[in-house]
């Protein structure tokens, strides 16, 4: 499929935070290395909340990989599905054509875990391609549509009924917004349903929200969730889901709507590998993020179960984790394919050390809740923060300049410009 | 569905440029309105080749019927789909439900036309709806992805050919935006193919393009779109599409992407009707756009089959004449239902006349032609009044904004910020 080089070959699959950072620093140095992803775009998935809630448009927070990737020459880009790796032959397979590598790295992510009940996938999409957020944001509008034409009211409070089960970061930003738009943008648009009588219901089988950040942030975001008319429902877990609702513990919620922001699963891809894998299917990384018994082949982001030395806990699966580890192994494969290249012998590798951050999470308008440098704080100016970081983070200008746009408009006239319907109209 | 009401029920149906329209100005009179439309959404569609091709999202030329309509109280909007139509007993059925009217305005618009050969659709998708719009841009993006992946020469050369079939003002425009991403947006992009190479070919089957326009601009805009490297086929009817290519007369054009933007029919609503059709389907109405025996029943826009007693053409089936269809109908129905609330007989109907505006065609970045007030021009002025007839008639006013500051990075930068295929990633 593609021409001989002698230089050393890097395979990079995935072009997700870490793929995509791995990438960029591979490319300034004179190495022969290969994207491969099975879409053309990054998505910038924290901001991927506000496409299934009509603030944003797919482009605003999607860029094409060969536009980010343009200006290193010796970076291809490959549109494909990975279907085989042979570690031993040092080849991979892509779309039935073999590829071969020097050095692998693997940052295919994760996608939801319905814990062993693929059927419930069908009555709560989950929230993490394009085309998710315009199916979450397909049924939540198309349930105002039903209320209004709803032949009784029962039918119509069913209707209006949101189920957001998980709440971590997007089940929270998810209900936040999703309560917030029903109470300020859509009530002038109906004449028979209210959207003021909407309810949303957050499932968490934690005794809190946002159970990862201290304890100071659940509170505060729950409170910042009820402000919103958000029903906060904790340490509770679902036993069943079906077209008509979802049942926690002995709490039966109807609702025609339930949206999934819970489990997580690594990509299959990991088993590939034959490696041992956590429960949720990462790959169990060695502190250099190389697999067992391959010291060219890593694993790096949220398909990786990395523990970090320092603290003996897990680096958590969020962005800032996944470019470490992108920039920590590209200078690892940079600095030892030099050494060969002069004949040295490779330098003695390091342990992967996190460097946590902090963490941000917002609730909706002027509502977040911050945990950085220690100090715990939430409300406007933990919003801001957070949509200073997000802004900053967005890849390309273009998109941070009409993300901007985006939100000062919706700021400041409680609007939601991309109400669109698209795929179907039809219920399911 | 609904519940009673004593004021004189008017159903539009279609929430296009005319249906819109005449319901705006229904909806200031003292009237029961109700807007029957299948998607939640109007759609620019003057705009929607520029989704196709990148430039915009879809949110960006199309807003909520029920946003656009909400100052008006009178009005209500039904997301439904019009299965049976009765004129005699005064009702129409949606979606399983009837619902009465005292008075019905059928706006349904047409779609493509395959002359006969509905199997053609599969491997040449049209330009109608949002979602064709995505569909094509994904066909486009694709191809360039399946160049790049190409086995040989002579599949990597049909993969980046594109065929567009019919040369209106669609064809055009999509034909020289294709051109014109080729040689601009894409280059840096790829490493093995060579988006410049790409061929895209016009075929037409009436002498010159435009042909709805004065000569002078056909040749005009064949002159503009051969600058950009369009090549355009004249005089040739399409006589076979398959997943290879197209063949027009005696030509074989090996093109795994084929676009349809020819033949026009109107929607299969009309036929419920039950009176005489044209050929395209359109119904055949009177000069005051009522159906023949029945004066409450009038169709507009795209679905009639209007002659200007004036001129004894034919109504173009544009914008322009769709909106003052509307507007035309809505005086009628308010003048008619305000006499007989008074007691005073029905005035006078006069017959439509419609008022030329002339016509515009963009081919590309600062290349469109114009026909406006007998004076006939082309190039950069002809462009900028495209963009300035076209960003003022954009309905809301975050749209126009932000169509605005799309075209203007866009013209730039070289950039198209859209470039996402969603969907499959596989070809078909």
């Amino acid at each position: 499929m593609m021409e001989q080089n002698t230089k050393p070959r890097v395979v990079v699959v995935g072009a997700g935070f870490g793929g995509l950072e791995a990438a960029r620093r591979l490319g300034g140095a004179d190495l022969d290395v290969v994207v491969i992803d099975r879409r053309n775009h990054h998505l910038f998935q924290p901001l991927l909340y506000q496409v299934a809630t009509a603030a944003l448009s797919p482009a605003d927070i999607a860029a094409p990989i060969r536009k980010i990737l343009r200006r290193f020459r010796g970076v291809r880009v490959l549109l494909g599905e990975v279907t085989g790796i042979d570690t031993v032959g040092r080849k991979i397979t892509v779309d039935g054509s073999e590829l071969s590598f020097d050095w692998l790295v693997l940052a295919v992510g994760a996608t939801h875990s319905y814990f062993g009940r693929p059927e419930w996938e069908r009555f709560a999409p989950g929230l993490k391609t394009v085309e998710d957020a315009l199916e979450i944001r397909r049924r939540f509008l198309l349930a105002f549509e039903r209320a209004e034409g709803a032949k009784d009211e029962s039918e119509r409070r069913a209707a209006m009924t949101f189920a957001v089960v998980g709440a971590g970061p997007t089940g929270v930003e998810l209900a936040g917004a999703m309560a917030e738009i029903a109470r300020t943008v859509l009530p002038g648009d109906f004449r028979i349903a209210d959207p003021r009588a909407a309810r949303v219901v957050l499932i968490e089988g934690e005794a809190r929200v946002l159970s990862a950040m201290p304890e100071e942030c659940s509170v505060a975001a729950r409170r910042q969730l009820e402000e919103l008319g958000v029903e906060v429902v904790c340490g509770s877990r679902v036993t069943h889901i079906d077209e008509f609702g979802v049942t926690a513990g002995d709490l039966r919620i109807e609702a025609r709507t339930v949206l999934w922001a819970a489990g997580v699963q690594a990509s299959p891809l990991c088993a590939l590998l034959g490696r041992a894998l956590d429960r949720a299917g990462r790959v169990m990384v060695r502190p250099d993020l190389s697999i067992d018994g391959d010291e060219r082949v890593f694993v790096i982001g949220d398909a990786a179960h990395c523990i970090d030395v320092r603290t003996g806990a897990q680096v958590p699966g969020m962005a800032p984790g996944a470019l470490q580890m992108g920039r920590f192994v590209a200078r690892t494969i940079v600095d030892e394919t030099r050494a060969a290249a002069r004949g040295f012998p490779a330098p003695t590798r390091s342990a992967f050390v996190y460097r946590d951050k902090g963490a941000l999470a917002t609730v909706g308008r002027s509502r977040a809740v911050a945990d950085v440098g220690g100090r715990r704080f939430s409300g406007f100016a933990a919003w801001i923060l957070w949509a200073l970081v997000h802004v900053t983070a967005i890849v390309r200008f273009r998109n941070r300049m009409f993300v901007l746009m985006g939100w000062i408009w919706s700021y400041l006239f409680f609007d939601r410009g991309a109400r669109l319907i698209t795929g179907s109209t039809k219920p399911r």
